[in-house]
């Protein structure tokens, strides 16, 4: 057998992706499945956005390297953006284009922190900022988040001690948030803002869901804590659904960018000049389709997580959900569930909900380990179904009786 | 000044790529600029591939995560491409998608080194072997390549006290060589395999330039050292004229590939679909095209090597040169004419060339510090600029003197 690095070995036994529970459809009896695993968009990006695409797919010199900072036309196009909705007066060098926004996250660690450093990482967390630091030798230091009434904070003091004891080469934040889809309030933000800046830590920023608040507002971070502070990442994924083209970018301070583009250069090279251009030319020459697009998606998924947070409540002997703020998912508490089934964890219900009622959920710790007691379901299904994986939840519990 | 990481510094401060000497343009007094800096090929991809692409791009789905493994239909594509021209009993299981080569080779050192280890690397290499090992707290140990006579070999004492030495988690050839364009022989490639064998070392064969060998023939290293024992590693780029798209693959050992899917699961995620779709279709049902296109290409950049390289041999007195037998590129020699120019470096005569006569290339320390003494000069420019470039150096030269 090949030698495989103890690294690998470590990394994904702790490691787990929402993208290996997709694959639990292939177990279930109950057909039609309802995936609820990814946070994967089932609406259609905008046709002039995929027209631009195909257009530009079909330009002089499309195929040729892009550069690993990304193309001049994409980068205004982003401080253009930045500038219209955050208020922020954004240079377009210091935009970097992403494959997404999850190389930032890599980029970012390594731009950082060095080897053996500690990261501080508020958990419940996306699983990328853990693998990501550990494949780069950085320890996750974790600080729980804390929920209720709808809110979502931190423990002041565990933070505080956190700073102190392990001085994080970065913290990262991400509001609106994956897996509850609650906000951070500004209160909270302050806080790390200035425990960040006590420390002289930056902040990395993960907004990727920025565009999809149902209630509250809505206020970047580089706007809060300055720009020198923050490394602010983002996506056109959600906002656009176009999850697949691998379109992102962050936004830094000058000496990350050249670390980012040194990491670009040597891991990826950089994304496909067409697809550059043609969400550059979709979010600049085509603003007022992309505002009313989004807008009316942000309704779509407010209305599925009033009506899922509904439908799921319903089972309170059961579950404890909150409805979310923003973003594309519930991440309700199962433990009496678990318990009533008697399947001793969240990852065992997962499988038995794929198996007998065809529901794919993702298990609580794909989003750090103590969320044994937790899933996370995504809104990316119609209102109908969403009632329709709350009620075959409700029945999977009857029969388990 | 934000907090940058020591690593980046150290890296990026020995870690040039080839990229940053494209900028150089911007600094040439004589117009048109003839930049030879990049493997970027200067014909187009085939019309039949763009158009694949443009339908592709708006296919049902299209926009949809891609998994990070790949698509079934590219694997399978790529499965029967390797069957077909390398006959190889390839497994689409065994098939990973990758964003260009690059990622591959992170995500290779990642699998199977761990850090500390040491990982052998034959000199002249291609920038990012080093640098993604020292992203990963791997260690590059440097082998030099010797060649005499058009042949590219390894002293065999050396490689053989490194294997002993260092014992590498992990051994990088490449044939087609960047940037030389000479082979390794069966002979050095078989020693190496005998080593790595010994010492249950994985070998990672980079062979984006197998399509492009003007003599001899490409047996793929995999064929040679058993599919257990390498990392075939590949990339459309160069074969099909599509470096932008950043599409290539890997073939691998099973642990080796869950290794890489978790890589690029916490990387980049993987590539879009449409891509995947238009490339397999093109390499499976356009079968013919392809060969044709690929054949012509070929033969193109044949010619161009022979022109280029008996021009620059009118030089003699200043430059050494051997005609490629494969690949983009010539590595010359130049110490004699960075001495008559007084310029000391490689980096000082390129800038030179690029100010003074408009030719762009690369110093030969992007490809190793020991490497002062060479540049690399693509052939992606029509016979007439490659004659005419030769002509601008010499120039050059008796300006020099």
């Amino acid at each position: 057998m090949a030698r495989v690095s103890r690294r690998f070995l470590e990394d994904s036994s702790s490691g787990a992706t929402t993208m290996a529970f997709a694959q639990l459809a292939s177990e279930a009896k109950r057909k039609p499945v309802i995936d609820l695993t990814l946070g994967q968009p089932d609406v259609t990006p905008p046709q002039t956005l995929v027209e631009l695409l195909a257009t530009e797919a079909r330009g002089v010199g499309a195929s040729r390297y892009p550069p690993p900072q990304g193309l001049a036309e994409y980068r205004e196009a982003v401080a253009s953006y930045m500038r219209d909705f955050y208020g922020v007066d954004a240079e377009p060098e210091r935009v970097v284009a992403l494959a997404g926004a999850k190389p930032g996250i890599a980029a970012a660690i390594y731009s950082v922190c060095d080897h053996g450093d500690a990261m501080l990482v508020l958990t419940p967390h996306f699983y990328a900022y853990v693998n990501a630091a550990r494949m780069l030798g950085v320890k996750p230091v974790m600080a729980r988040l804390r929920w209720d009434g709808g809110r979502l904070f931190i423990d002041e003091d565990e933070v505080k001690k956190a700073f102190e004891e392990h001085k994080p080469c970065l913290v990262i934040v991400n509001t609106p948030h994956n897996p509850t889809g609650l906000h951070l309030d500004r209160e909270t933000l302050k806080l790390i803002g200035d425990l960040a800046s006590e420390h002289n830590t930056l902040v990395l920023s993960d907004e990727v869901y920025s565009w999809l608040v149902f209630r509250g507002e809505h206020v970047p971070l580089l706007r809060l804590l300055g720009e020198e502070r923050v490394i602010h990442l983002e996506s056109f994924s959600k906002t656009l659904a176009i999850p697949g083209w691998r379109v992102g970018f962050l936004y830094a301070p000058r000496e990350v960018v050249k670390a980012t583009v040194f990491f670009n250069s040597n891991v990826y090279t950089g994304i496909p000049r067409f697809i550059q251009l043609a969400v550059a030319k979709y979010i600049t020459a085509y603003r007022e389709d992309m505002v009313e697009y989004v807008e009316r998606v942000r309704k779509l998924y407010g209305r599925r997580a009033r009506v899922f947070t509904e439908a799921l409540s319903q089972l309170e002997d059961l579950i404890d959900v909150y409805e979310p703020a923003a973003g594309f998912f519930l991440f309700p508490r199962v433990e009496r569930l678990i318990e009533k089934l008697g399947v001793g964890s969240a990852e065992r219900l997962v499988e038995l909900m794929a198996r007998e009622v065809g529901v794919l959920a993702v298990p609580g710790t794909v989003f750090g380990e103590e969320w044994r007691g937790y899933i996370r379901v995504s809104l990316t299904a119609p209102e109908s179904r969403l009632r329709e994986a709350a009620a075959r939840i409700g029945e999977l519990a009857t029969r388990g009786a």
